[in-house]
């Protein structure tokens, strides 16, 4: 996308390694993936709100007919094909990309399966970024639904792993989200290991929030646009208010979305806090402000689609917010419909174009590079990423 | 708050009328009113996050003991005294309120009763109005429970009271959310009154999505903080996804706390929508994008308590987004704790503090006041709500 001498990184796109599609296409429930007669490529099912539309198909399907809708979306080699991946960095000339497992992660499978299978998944990464030395680094999955003793031992393995920059987790935890205190040892190991924690939605909320017209009318778009952010902004807000941040202040995490809606919020965290009986008469409020919790612990990705929604990223981030903030792509979802895949994708270049409109960067030549806003252009395109996430990997052959 | 020749205009300033409260004391589920031994305030109870505490309480009081925590809010002098709303607004020096039925307004009342206590709870706010004209305006309760006649002969009385200005509105519509169809008849008739609709959250996110340590630990701040605005986001992006927007062009609203996330999330609410293939094949966007909702039919509150969601507030609402912000308190929610009620409050005092902050204001100099920044704080805390209501009323006696 150019941006000088700088190197462009993408710290938010995800895979799916061919052993987890093999998982999802041998699973009888969400998530999983289903073929379809006319349609070239299997269809990949991550969403509840999906499940209507999977009984119709299914139907349509064992009646030996072609269904007149789809659920999910098409799994193309988007997801799964390393030189898809390499393909989709040249054509948007992004230099490092610090890839994780999409979700929903491990988080459906078995105590017994997820340390082994979680090890095999880290091990096709760790392939991946040794064969593109250099140009990739990656974010671990866990086998969150393991034994503690295997969770600990799997965070010191992927720690010992040259190209792990971290672990991508979603809001769900052990099963009762992130405020749960059984999960404080596998944040202090995190935070020991030096390892980031990428939080990203999945489960989105209740359906019925969205109301009884939603799936016929809207797409995927409430579910999407609105649950996924605000998914986020709760776990991290349950995180905040059960004091994980004062008790494990080495923890260091990365917010998808910009943090979901959490920079627009903070100032009503801050205030509801303020006003509550409750808290004020129990002296249970957290020690560190939510802003202090913004700029010390917290990054944010620049996946917000708007320079209004970056720039109070940067904003919320503390004095040197712009410092705080990593572009990403979210490939390879949010495809651009109707056109080649293969070729650029809106969803890429709609965030480029934000993080250059907030910071009123106009162009190319080489004193506006050098400017104040080039320089937090260049930091929010790859320079935070590199120096933050320490994306440097010598002696690749 | 001392802002030159400026009045200062609160948009957002709730009352229960003391009809309103004798019908909460009648109730047995919620929303209602209840009195316990061992607290001078009858407790006003409006969430069903605090149905756990009711109970004990009233097993508590029911055994002649005093109970140890208390569920809901004390229903102090601030929610139904009219002395005390103007108290309050000499001590933060507002000029004119435009008061409002607190949530959850009549959603509850039968069909039958709704129509006639709609007309008597408006009737006392004409009062209120008249007894401190020029000073008090309001936002009309609709009773949205009634048949559709009702509420339309609702629509067109309240049009005739000389100081409404508009009509306040939760969540639910006629039940089933806002972007039912059978509101449109509603919406048509609110936009040729010009009447401004006042958006207001009550019912919040289901309780679930707090998690298991919530209603223990931390007391009201996720269903207020994270609930009220994510609720306010959704209602309103159903509304535009249904093409309510498209399809009544002079409908206007006034969204409570600045949009609740909507500036922060509408560039992924446009990016969603360009991505989603079920709108892609059925042809349905939305005709206006969501930039030029912002920009066009829908106002927001400055109720955000911070410059950061504030700027973002301001930012999003287009190039002359801060002729779109009004100035509100909430009051009488979030009064200080452990301090004087009579005095100021906090809440109050820092959405003026954001203001002045959102825009560089520094100061009160002469010069400073007639700057660019000077007229834009102007407009936000008055200005812009004088104009938008046309909150002028001449021959006060």
């Amino acid at each position: 996308m150019g941006f000088g001498d700088g190197k462009v990184v993408d710290i938010h796109t995800h895979m799916y390694p061919p052993e987890y599609v093999k998982i999802l296409e041998s699973r009888t429930t969400m998530p999983l993936v289903r073929s379809f007669p006319g349609s070239e490529d299997p269809r990949l099912i991550l969403l509840d709100t999906e499940l209507p539309l999977l009984k119709e198909a299914e139907a349509a399907k064992s009646r030996g007919e072609t269904p007149t809708s789809l659920p999910g979306r098409p799994l193309t080699k988007h997801y799964s094909s390393l030189s898809q991946k390499m393909h989709f960095m040249e054509t948007h000339e992004i230099d490092i990309s610090v890839v994780s497992l999409a979700n929903p992660w491990l988080d459906f499978l078995s105590p017994e399966e997820a340390g082994p299978i979680a090890e095999s998944i880290n091990a096709d990464f760790s392939r991946m970024c040794e064969e593109k030395c250099g140009r990739l680094f990656f974010f671990a999955a866990l086998p969150l639904t393991a034994p503690q003793d295997v969770i600990l031992s799997s965070i010191n393995h992927v720690a010992g792993l040259p190209y792990c920059r971290g672990v991508i987790l979603g809001t769900s935890g052990l099963g009762k989200g992130l405020d749960d205190p059984e999960l404080l040892p596998i944040f202090h190991a995190l935070a020991e290991a030096k390892l980031m924690i990428f939080l990203h939605p999945h489960y989105g909320l209740p359906n019925e929030v969205w109301g009884p017209r939603a799936t016929e009318n809207y797409g995927h778009v409430l579910p999407l646009a609105l649950g996924f952010p605000m998914e986020t902004t709760i776990a991290v807000t349950r995180m905040y208010l059960a004091g994980v941040f004062d008790q494990v202040p080495q923890l260091n995490m990365l917010l998808a979305h910009s943090g979901g809606t959490l920079p627009f919020l903070a100032g009503r965290i801050e205030s509801c806090i303020l006003h509550d009986g409750h808290l004020h008469h129990a002296g249970t409020k957290p020690k560190k402000t939510i802003w202090e919790v913004l700029s010390s612990q917290v990054y944010l990705d620049a996946v917000v689609y708007s320079d209004v929604g970056l720039k109070a990223a940067v904003h919320a981030s503390g004095p040197d917010g712009h410092e705080r903030l990593m572009f990403g792509t979210d490939h390879p979802f949010f495809p651009p419909l109707g056109s080649d895949e293969d070729g650029e994708w809106e969803s890429v270049t709609w965030n480029g174009a934000a993080v250059k409109k907030a910071f009123g960067y106009g162009g190319t030549k080489d004193e506006e590079m050098e400017s104040e806003e080039g320089k937090k252009v260049r930091g929010v395109m790859g320079g935070n990423a590199v120096r933050v996430l320490n994306l440097r990997r010598d002696g690749c052959r």
